[in-house]
C-alpha cells in the first residue's frame, strides 16, 4: 500500500559522503544488484592471509564449485555463517567538467552485508539454480535440458546469503562546476563540458557450430532488443534527471 | 627482449579451478585493470564490524575524500599499509548451452593484492591525479583547468598500492556441452545454443547547458569511436578464439 521497505542504518552500511545520493530502499538496492551481470563478493580468508578476497559472482543465491575456497569457508563457518559483502556497480556516464576535481561519473552502486550458508534442501537448491540460470537470460531455464542430473546437482554448491543490511548510491545528472571556474572566460571558452553516456550493449547472437535450431528464438531476440533500448535510454535520460547543478558537487 | 614479467604464485593469488584460464602475466592482468571503468577495492574495517567492505574506485593509484573511512584506515595502518584486494571484471558474452550447468560467460577478470599508503610527495600526488583524470578519458587533463589549487589538492587523498601479487582469469570461446546432451536429438532439436556478445558502449556526448565550446573536440569523438569499435570487436572476436570446445568445460 505504498509502504517502502528500507534497510536500517547501521555503522557498516551508512553512507557518510554525498548523503543526498544515498538510498536504503530495498527496491532501489535490489534492482541495482539484480540488474548487474557481475557481483563482487568479498570475504576474509583469515590468517595467515592478510588480504580480503574478491570473487566475481552471479546472483544473491551465490553458486560455485563444491570444493572452492569460499564454499569450504562457508561450510566450516560457525554461528550465522561466513560474513560477506556483495557489491554491484554500473557506470552510466562520464561527467566531463571544467577542472579535474569536478570530473565524475553517473553511476549506480549498491552493497549488501550478510551471512552466507550452503543451501542443503534439494528443492530450494533447484529453485535457486533456476533463478540463477534465468538471471543470465530470462526464461532460459525452461528452454534447456532440465532438471540437472545427480552429478550436476552434487558438483554445485549454492550459498544463501542472509542479508543484514545494505545501501545504495546513485548519481545522475550533469556537470557541476564551481563559480570560480564558471566565471573564468579563458577556461569556459576552451574546455568542452558535458556527459558521455555509457551503457552495456548486447550484440547479434552467434550460433554455436553444433546448434540445430535454425532461427534465434523470440525470447532471446526480444531480450536483446529490450535491454539495448532500456540501457541506452537509462544512460541518456540520467543526464537530464539529476539534481540541480548547485546541489550536486 | 620478449621476456614476460609474471607475478609469483602464492597461496592468496593462485587460481585453483579451470587453471588453463589463469594468467599471472603482468601485461594481461594490468590491461584488464587499466581498461575497466570501475575497480572494486576490498578491505577489512576490523572489529566490531564483521564484514569486509567493498568500494567502487578508479585506478591503481586510488583517490578519495580526505576523511573517508578507507583513507583514515590507510593513514593509521602500521607496517606496510592497509591490506587491500583490487578487482576488475568484464563480461564479454553470454554462453547459452544445452543445459543450465554448462551455461557460462565469456569474461576477463583480474585481482591484485597489495598494501595501500597515502602519497605524501606533492609532485607524485599531482602525477597520480593526472593519471586518474586521463583514465576517465585520454588527454582530458591537458584540456581542463589545471593545476588543481591548494583547496583541491588538500581535500583529495591519493593512496598508492604497493602490489604484492595478482592473477587474472580469462574465458573466451563458445558453447561447451557434454556428450550425453549433444547426442540427445530431442534436446539438440529444441535448444538454441550460441553466444550473445556483451560490451560497453559509449553514446553521443551531451553538452552541458553551460558549455561554450560549439563542437565536441576530436580527442573526445575519436575516443568514443575507437572504444565502441574496439569493445564490440573484442566481444565478437572472443566467441571464435577460444580453446577447442573439448577443453573448455
Amino acid at each position: 500500500m505504498g509502504r517502502t521497505l528500507t534497510y536500517l542504518k547501521r555503522d557498516a552500511n551508512t553512507v557518510n559522503r554525498y548523503k543526498h545520493r544515498a538510498t536504503y530502499d530495498l527496491g532501489a538496492i535490489h534492482s541495482i544488484i539484480n540488474s548487474s551481470q557481475v557481483l563482487h563478493v568479498s570475504f576474509s580468508p583469515g590468517p595467515p592471509d592478510p588480504f580480503p578476497a574478491i570473487l566475481p559472482m552471479i546472483d544473491c543465491y551465490l553458486h560455485g564449485y563444491v570444493s572452492s575456497r569460499i564454499m569450504n569457508l562457508a561450510r566450516k563457518s560457525e554461528g550465522d555463517g561466513l560474513p560477506v559483502c556483495i557489491a554491484a556497480s554500473r557506470v552510466d556516464g562520464l561527467i566531463l567538467s571544467l577542472t579535474p576535481n569536478s570530473h565524475s561519473y553517473n553511476y549506480r552502486s549498491a552493497i549488501l552485508h550478510g551471512y552466507a550458508r550452503p543451501v542443503t534442501d534439494e528443492a530450494e537448491k533447484l529453485w535457486a539454480m533456476k533463478l540463477i540460470t534465468n538471471s543470465v537470460l530470462p526464461d532460459r531455464w525452461d528452454h534447456t535440458r532440465v532438471p540437472p542430473d545427480n552429478a550436476e546437482m552434487s558438483s554445485t554448491v549454492i550459498l544463501k546469503v542472509k542479508i543484514v543490511d545494505g545501501s545504495g548510491k546513485i548519481q545522475d545528472g550533469g556537470v557541476s562546476d564551481e563559480r570560480k571556474d564558471k566565471s573564468n572566460n579563458d577556461v569556459t571558452n576552451r574546455v568542452w563540458t558535458g556527459v558521455v553516456p555509457v551503457y552495456e550493449a548486447f550484440g547479434d547472437p552467434v550460433p554455436s557450430p553444433e546448434n540445430k535450431v535454425s532461427e534465434v528464438p523470440e525470447y532471446i531476440t526480444s531480450f536483446i532488443a529490450d535491454m539495448n533500448k532500456h540501457n541506452r535510454d537509462y544512460a541518456v535520460t540520467a543526464v537530464n534527471v539529476g539534481l540541480p547543478a548547485e546541489e550536486q558537487h
